[in-house]
């Protein structure tokens, strides 16, 4: 029997519990799953890479098929290392999908193999957005609805740490 | 190690390219594939619950781990007489983004262990409506683009049929 | 100082929680609601309009300031009737939103006094829509989840009675 | 110097101010626009075909290049009789704007030289739909800001002989 | 009675005639209105804070219910400061739907007291945003159709200053 | 007979197999056509404006009635220039929608002349962006199905020379 291996990437910056909704529902159809977060070359994150791998490996800790890595360079070609032939995408709202079906679509052409699957999110999670958690957490509001324990802790010493700086 | 059946619901009146595309992609992610369609009580069809399952059985008949069957009343409800723990459903475009979201929450919450995935067709099949086969076979035009050679026949021979009764 | 009366207009067959939530919503924010289930003329509907109107005043009782009526024709008349200014409506997803912004402004143009606004429900009733609660309802699936007790107890009846009369 | 004919197809039940925007527009555009109504075979309409073709007729009276016809069956074939290479229609919102791609794409597979294009029309008229007029219409309430006076007229006789009917 | 207090927040950056609109509409329904410029710390504006509450304090100026304000930090604390119960905001398009509705979503989570409510400005504004008003601005363009007079000065201003000190 | 001159506006950043076919389909329907290159004040570009003018050149090179420009400002203004009456855009898909309805709508309103004609590229690369193709070329992935020849080599050379700077 085969076993397949799926790749949840993103930038997860910070990890939400919408996206360890996704991994919950992806680690129990899929053999093997990487939670993976891309270098994010585009914009400027917040944590860095190894920050927003930690965070990813504390989400993996509970699941024995899931781990966490951090990858550089495209995503079709880490995949082909990893030779996985899955890629685990959570949708949220017509803006995400549209953008997703142009990824998913242009990955295909270059790795044909490579197929996307979209999962969705438990409702209650359906708005969450890192970017509005980045927001909440710098004017000091409470986002322990939106994030891990783990993550609202390393939040508020990066904010606290940004605001030392200035 | 855990196998997953997985079930391809629809109404299939009739089965498109744009399905066997979708059902090539769900064959290799999981176990066993059941193509299943639905009486489909709401609207009025044009070809019967059983010309449709010949349809999918002749769809089915090239994989090993795929099987046709029909069904009525809830989806859910066959999904758990099936011991099927995955819905699969293609993606095409906005408008049936919003109505797979409904029905996929709708589903999980009477039977949460449901989880829905969404697979994208090749984009060259992403167009394909079984409402748009109908409207092109009722007035001679030509459907080979859009559906297998059975299906061209069946709708064929099914307006010739129609048009003898007028 | 002014006193606003809003009307939340719908077909409600059934009313589900989401209207609920929509309707508690506008009776914190207008002094007086009506909530006014429409004839349905377009559409055959499953509930008669005097058991739409049963399950609404059933919902109303709860506050003070809400009503429950049913009006026929067209709602900027029945509004003008009533010297209602706003229009309540609630938004779930993005096909809702097409099909209201073009009524809304409709109404505008015949009525331009009236104002249209647009509440949203508590995401976890962000799904649910009277079509599926029939359709679930009709193979005897379990709405609880989805609709208030009494429309329960209705439902039940109502599909009874349909299969009797088979 | 080639020279384009446009066809402008639509159900027009009944013809609104959108329609003659969009029409305006196309025959400054194409050399020759046919604006024509299609049978429109899946829905039952509220005018004839004759009567829709009348008010096609007196839109296009007053244009030099337009003229208005009807037809039966697929718009493909109609304009590949008409030898006409453009097809235009307006696009209002999303929802049109989804539908409107698909029948274009399909259009296409059956006849490549075929092309849609899509125009804007005014913003004041971009939430006009026939449906809504006809339903405004059906209870007496005032269309003038949304037909021109023919249609106007004709929606009053109409009205006036149902209701006699029933 | 309950008197309720309506923030109508924004960058306003600059303030378009689609903005003014709104807020007309949101004055008549709530008893007190305040038009609110956020610091808008994500994204660098064209005008300053102080520039942007001289444009609201001139639009506020025509209602005895409204004024103007601007804020720091997130929109629930300064809610909650107001003890405001109500959000107003326009929605023009679908891409706003999106982002407004996971903003109402997310502030409700923070402050489940709080209203989100959306209001449609006229049609014939309903594609003006400040963003396309900047870029015809810095070109020397028209944009007395898009702004109040005030607005335009203000924008001839600034970008011939910001001219000379390239 | 009236001769229209139709522009082709946008970044192109850089050109794409979507473009070219989109250009393609305008070629057929207006008598002249000019494929312009914007400066793209807003965003910082990959390729200078001279670059993206001599990919321009290449493409216009097979058609009679095709020319490549550039300009700076607005594009109304430069139309109003060039004495043409059509702006052609691609349409791919909603969100693409959503900001050129506004566009042409705004444009519309500063010179009401200026039509905008929305054409469909084929399906097969309904899903191509310059964005993408950026993201894929600057690690060195394969960007052949995307681009045409002489793009694929500007934009090896490009990234070749970026690296060596860093």
């Amino acid at each position: 029997m085969r076993k397949l291996t799926a790749i949840y990437p993103g930038t997860f910056d910070p990890v939400t519990l919408g996206h360890l909704d996704v991994l919950e529902r992806a680690s129990k159809m899929f053999d093997r799953v990487i939670i993976a977060a891309s270098e994010g070359s585009a914009k400027a994150t917040l944590f860095t890479l190894s920050e927003r791998l930690e965070m990813l490996k504390s989400a993996a800790a509970k699941y024995k098929n899931v781990k966490a890595e951090s990858f550089e360079g495209l995503l079709v070609h880490y995949a082909e290392k990893k030779d996985a032939k899955v890629i685990v995408r959570g949708l949220r709202a017509i803006s995400d999908f549209e953008y997703e079906f142009q990824m998913a679509l242009t990955n295909r052409k270059i790795f044909p193999e490579l197929e996307t699957v979209f999962l969705m999110p438990n409702e209650k999670y359906s708005y969450i957005s890192s970017t509005f958690v980045r927001e909440i957490s710098k004017y000091g509001g409470e986002v322990s609805a939106f994030v891990p324990a783990l993550v609202k802790r390393m939040l508020r010493r990066k904010y606290k740490k940004l605001r030392e700086f200035k």
